[in-house]
């Protein structure tokens, strides 16, 4: 479960984000303004920019799919240096890419792995706690405020475009 | 996991939610603006204000836990009413409650449950899709809008308040 939780959902949000960005490009053709107007926007003067939550929801992805499965030597390496939409799409695509590689075998000891991080100071949280305490909440939160940096900019991006479709079944009758 | 997931998650997210206002209202107060500013601020004009991201966000709680454990029937019935900060604690507080009555027998049945809404017009997702691909990531897009409009507002919130206490474990030596 924590596979469809993190390599598959993640997967899907970095594609609705994919397309919640060629959206904001369509905005910015059409009202003749600069993407890089979008992208170095921000909703509060020392919050991040559309730029740095990009790549912050992309590190969450490919680190927290890392710890969980002890992989951290595996991770494509991403300088955040990316200014341009093009790069930002680069870096998206390339995350999906490595997120890809994951089978749920490799989550066979994700719940109860010990995961930490050098702010943690030594301290951490079993593989379960860090996937549902830290690394969906944090994923969700970054494409959400880059969601909400475009809408307060006037894209006109609306909630399925930040659910992605859904596997509707039709009931048998 | 379901359990895990929705009914103690959601229940530490509401708490954080509940903390991130109380910085709201001590914000407020230091500006001396009205709460109602603040309550009734949005990032954008055809966007829902801070009310309505905190009702909706309550109501992918509850209804998210009464549609995975079939208790449609049991869940307290909220009007939409809201107008002031200790009516939208209260509100936040049922919620809690009403959580805090599920056990981990109640999900027995979660993932396989066919889930769906009058919107929806017959089709269904397993309680599996709905808990992961809908109200989840839902949950997660009103607090986090929640936070955004507060944080575009000045309020001095951090990813801490909305992340919420980890468990964090020292390690044996």
């Amino acid at each position: 479960m924590l596979y469809d939780l993190t390599v598959v959902q993640f997967s899907k949000m970095l594609n609705n984000l994919n397309n919640i960005l060629d959206k904001a490009e369509a905005f910015a053709a059409f009202k003749k303004v600069d993407m890089a107007v979008l992208l170095n926007s921000r909703l509060a003067a020392d919050q991040f920019n559309l730029i740095r939550q990009i790549q912050i929801a992309c590190d969450t992805a490919k680190v927290g799919v890392a710890r969980l499965t002890g992989q951290l030597d595996t991770m494509p390496k991403h300088d955040d240096t990316e200014m341009t939409l093009e790069e930002l799409r680069q870096r998206i695509a390339s995350v999906i890419e490595y997120l890809n590689g994951f089978s749920e075998a490799d989550f066979a000891h994700a719940a109860t792995i010990h995961v930490s991080q050098p702010r943690w100071a030594g301290k951490y949280l079993t593989g379960y706690e860090f996937a549902i305490e830290h690394a969906i909440p944090n994923l969700y939160f970054h494409i959400t405020t880059a969601y909400a940096i475009l809408r307060h900019n006037g894209v006109e991006v609306g909630k399925k475009d930040y659910l992605g479709a859904m596997p509707y079944k039709v009931p048998v009758i």
